[in-house]
């Protein structure tokens, strides 16, 4: 691979994280994932306001001014560069503190970005992915639901059981065995005319373009996305299947084990939506 | 506070972590917290043991030949500063990695090492503890329960309430309202003759004080220790309640909300056995 990375702490160059950092000691922060077009960050807005939500339910001081102020330099600087396509992941930490978990009384969040040249034209959809079952599920946590924590290690290791099982993405359950969402994304199924996607109840990350494609991509096509509970049956029973992430934007499943599905036209329509904005 | 501290990263002093690190990224890591008399490392293979079944369980690379190296290496460091109690954090992170949830095929994780000195005699049982009930609860994730991993916003976030409550420690329950732990240890409660502390099924640490009380401590004095489900009216109604941790090594609770414990005679006998083996 030939793309370049750059990483930036509170808003400087940087390479390391001062010890000891909270983030690090017990996953205390948020991240927010980023795709910029020519330094542009896309869909900005609604990943801010996650962040916030976020910063709400930790408990952390305001923090949003810098964090708007860093992204916009950080973008300048991936601009300057010159990158087509960029990932660029932003984390919160609540900073430093002494020993033990009780947050300290005054924190000083810190913000990491690192940006990642991408190789790929973002504007063209991603071929059908395979999907496996990951045996590791989510946690059930309802107070922590649809914020992007620090706390992924159910993630990693649903992503890692993928990596073995040769499947492109993996599909991850809740405790109860129900689907809720891909482990980089959020899932759509359709039936007949019909879109569902899993509601997010006891776990799970509410994804910014599955938020956008509930908001604007379907109501154009003049269509509802229902939220609701899904099985692994109804997975395998819908007419076409797709996930949601903030690289891809839209992608097609193309088998679930011995389930294949072969139409991918309500994706592709999405896509073409999604395609439009990014114009 | 008077106090010093130490940290190192790979058996080197260092003040920062390079980044990327899968540990700040994703809480893709475990961690120890070890109590050192003298520079010498307490109840050592009991913590080593817990990481060893941490590490399986993530898929980390054995490292442990590492840990012990730096491990011995950090407490010389102590011993030869003349620290007489010390807490020492070892973390290790699954380090660097390319983006994305998938770790790396082949890791280099990072061991990071801080030592704390500190300013008590823990060598004394702390006084009677005030408990408060934290709003927060355990994740549900039997998968990963027991270890010490580096997900731990539930115990930030129900300290945090701890100290709102003006309460020394807080009882956390699990997703179904059962008694768990309480933020930083692992609760008991006796009623009449019996023992009994919270059986981890569904969340929560399996602290090696616990362990060490249950092998050892409670045996020594003709007790046997009974793992069970336990409500919050079962708390309230045991004759006497304390928690362990490798801090304090064992604490009396005085008090949760209206219900007030005067009797700590169970916990004092037990804390002179633990006295003995720090002798």
């Amino acid at each position: 691979m030939s793309t370049q990375s750059e990483i930036w702490l509170d808003g400087a160059p940087a390479s390391a994280l001062p010890l000891p950092d909270r983030g690090l000691d017990f996953g205390d922060g948020l991240f927010e994932t980023l795709l910029l077009h020519r330094g542009l960050p896309l869909y900005a807005s609604l990943h801010l306001q996650r962040l916030r939500l976020g910063l709400e339910i930790l408990g952390f001081p305001d923090c949003r001014t810098s964090v708007e102020e860093q992204l916009e330099s950080a973008a300048s600087a991936v601009q300057a560069r010159g990158w087509r396509w960029t990932a660029l992941r932003m984390t919160i930490s609540r900073g430093a503190g002494p020993r033990g978990y009780a947050p300290p009384l005054v924190a000083r969040p810190r913000i990491i970005i690192s940006a990642t040249e991408l190789d790929r034209n973002c504007q063209q959809m991603s071929a059908p992915a395979s999907l496996s079952v990951a045996a590791v599920r989510w946690p059930t946590q309802p107070l922590l639901v649809g914020i992007k924590h620090l706390n992924r290690l159910e993630q990693v290791l649903a992503a890692d059981q993928c990596r073995a099982a040769g499947a492109d993405e993996t599909v991850m359950l809740d405790q109860s065995g129900r689907v809720v969402s891909v482990a980089a994304g959020n899932l759509f199924l359709l039936y007949g005319r019909q879109l569902l996607t899993p509601a997010l109840v006891d776990c799970g990350i509410a994804g910014t373009r599955r938020r956008r494609l509930m908001e604007q991509w379907a109501p154009a096509l003049g269509l509802a996305v229902i939220e609701s509970t899904v099985s692994l049956q109804e997975l395998a029973a819908a007419d076409e299947v797709f996930y949601s992430n903030s690289l891809q934007g839209l992608r097609p499943v193309a088998s679930l084990g011995e389930r294949r599905w072969d139409s991918h036209e309500m994706c592709e329509a999405l896509f073409r939506q999604y395609q439009g904005e990014l114009a």
